[in-house]
């Protein structure tokens, strides 16, 4: 008679901040794979791109030149989804066919003057600079009392859309609340409501006591698989302090999260000798709604690769239509990412 | 003073059958494209590939042997994510930690003995023969009793993790509901409990009426972007007469079913004169639970090409962390399609 296992049989695991589930098939990873194998994109860029539209200098869609910069810079996203003029309007017939207007503004920050750098390459001080625009960008876009959420988000590589190697990210703010930040809400506000606690700290105890998932951890951030991890290697910086937003980092948090950013991201480009592709973004409290005592700051990690730098997991007939669904466990990926070495594969090789 | 214009101005949807919403940026298709374009996987592929575990006569992993079939052919897959011998079993860490196994059955379905076929390119005749395939596994597993739900899908195309290019589709079935499942359920009986009518059936009486997102009906079947569309040429099939699923269908509506498919795959690769990725499958009632009169059968379409056959929509950042976006209206994507012959464009130019 066998015994139910985590590490053997499929099973459907709880994510605790959306309430949904995702199916593990862990004995499937002997699947042997013929389909789709990506391009690697070849990763000799240089310094200076003068048709990149944002290195320091060149000329932009919007007719604008970028300034000579020398750390960081942010300026409107020139083809953004959301716009803030946007006139007031909605739509409804019989409850069947409902549409609302959208408010919003969109942001893109480069994170370095230089066209050939990503974030694990950065150092510690320049990635400090990167968190310091993005809790101002975050202070000054809340300022504007009708925007409700604003994601600050990061595409990484082409297989994530993104269609600029130059380091980058996007801030997209917005007067609704968006899917998943209203799921996390609900969800932490039920937890708060029964144990006066964030629920986030309370999972991060006992993934502290357990030890199976924990990356590492450093004075202010730990760095975990989640539980129900739904990418092969999806991770999460969570926060040790219960604070509801980046507003309220002090400067040893803010370094302390570049800290962990760049060994996270070290980790993930030596798992498979590549520049690892992935999205990632903060979670945190509405803006100019409410107090949001439950909300507690933490950064997603979703990065596509499954097997090697060019096999990745596909989302695609099971998984849009019925549910999630993954291969290896959350266990042996946090594994796997606990041995990578915090040096970068390109350095020690140089 | 502008009006609000759901074609020119950002807004939101409400996907009446999930009651999650779609962000609709119309006005962002002006965005130039510099970012990753798709390898074409060249269309010159043999009748019979002897090294395809899918041609008739030729060898499994699993040690089998295919029949010498001559239309379709139904197996276990050799590499199924859900199995039926799972130990019973469960997990419960403070809530925090929260786990269950999952039985299940999954299926592979080979739809014709040709390696070089795709459905469009397949005659009504044959595409109805995996209707009835379909028909009869569904009744099959509904058989088992643990059973609580059965997916019935396809992923076409390498961009689709489809690792196969002979034309197959999947089942996987299993003992809990599934997430998109229990969604559609909640909103489809909470429509049901106030009107005592299909929420469908109200919604497709409502789209004939209005005429700007049907591509085309036939006796039995009605094709339409949704309104709450989030891929830019996803479509739904929708059946004419309210039922449940798929095992109702009379011979008459499996052979209707057969032809919408056939000029909706044929609509779908002459939009770009490709053959046209998708996920594609069948949302209809869970099994061996209660009665499910509020269940109206549909079939979605998920295609990922958004401008050519090489520049598809990228679900990544903001799409992860927030909420699903897209470009180009429903409005403009029926139209399109509406327009495309329903004749294979490989037929015309030969
Ligand atoms: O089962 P296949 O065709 O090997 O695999 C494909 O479809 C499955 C079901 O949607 C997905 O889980 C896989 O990621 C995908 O590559
Ligand atoms: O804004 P970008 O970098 O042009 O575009 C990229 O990120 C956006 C936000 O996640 C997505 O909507 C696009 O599909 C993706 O290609």
């Amino acid at each position: 008679n066998q015994t139910f296992e985590l590490d053997s049989n499929p099973h459907t695991r709880l994510n605790i901040l959306t309430g949904e589930w995702v199916l593990v098939s862990p004995h499937r990873t002997k699947r042997p794979w013929q389909g789709k194998v990506e391009d690697i994109t070849p990763d000799n860029r240089p310094e200076y791109d003068p048709k990149c539209y944002l290195c320091p200098g060149n000329g932009r869609a919007d007719g604008d030149s970028n300034p000579e910069y020398t750390d960081s810079f942010v300026f409107n996203n020139d083809f953004a989804a959301l716009l803030q003029d946007t006139p007031a309007g909605e739509m409804n017939e019989g409850d069947l066919l409902v549409a609302n207007n959208q408010r919003g503004l969109c942001r893109v920050i480069s994170f370095s003057p230089k066209h050939n750098l990503t974030l694990p390459e950065m150092s510690v001080e320049a990635i400090t600079a990167v968190v310091n625009v993005w809790q101002n960008e975050f202070n000054s876009l809340a300022e504007n009392d009708w925007i409700k959420y604003i994601q600050i988000f990061e595409n990484k590589g082409e297989i994530m859309g993104c269609s600029n190697p130059h380091p980058h990210g996007q801030i997209w703010s917005q007067g609704d609340i968006p899917l998943e930040i209203a799921k996390e809400t609900e969800r932490q506000k039920t937890y708060y409501a029964i144990h006066r606690r964030s629920l986030l700290a309370d999972y991060l105890k006992l993934e502290q006591k357990k030890n199976e998932r924990i990356i590492f951890e450093n004075d202010h951030f730990a760095v975990l698989v989640p539980f129900w991890a739904v990418w092969p290697y999806e991770t999460m910086i969570i926060s040790k302090r219960h604070v509801n937003s980046i507003k309220l980092f002090t400067a040893a948090e803010k370094k302390s999260l570049a800290e962990a950013i760049k060994i996270l991201t070290t980790k993930y480009d030596n798992l498979f000798e590549t520049s690892f592709p992935y999205s990632a973004g903060m979670h945190q409290a509405p803006v100019n709604n409410s107090y949001y005592p439950e909300w507690h700051w933490h950064m997603h990690f979703y990065p596509p690769l499954l097997r090697s730098a060019s096999v990745k997991k596909f989302m695609v007939g099971y998984e849009m239509l019925a549910n999630p669904q993954r291969d290896i466990t959350p266990e042996f990926a946090a594994n796997r990412l606990k041995e990578m070495s915090t040096i970068h594969y390109k350095t020690s090789k140089a």
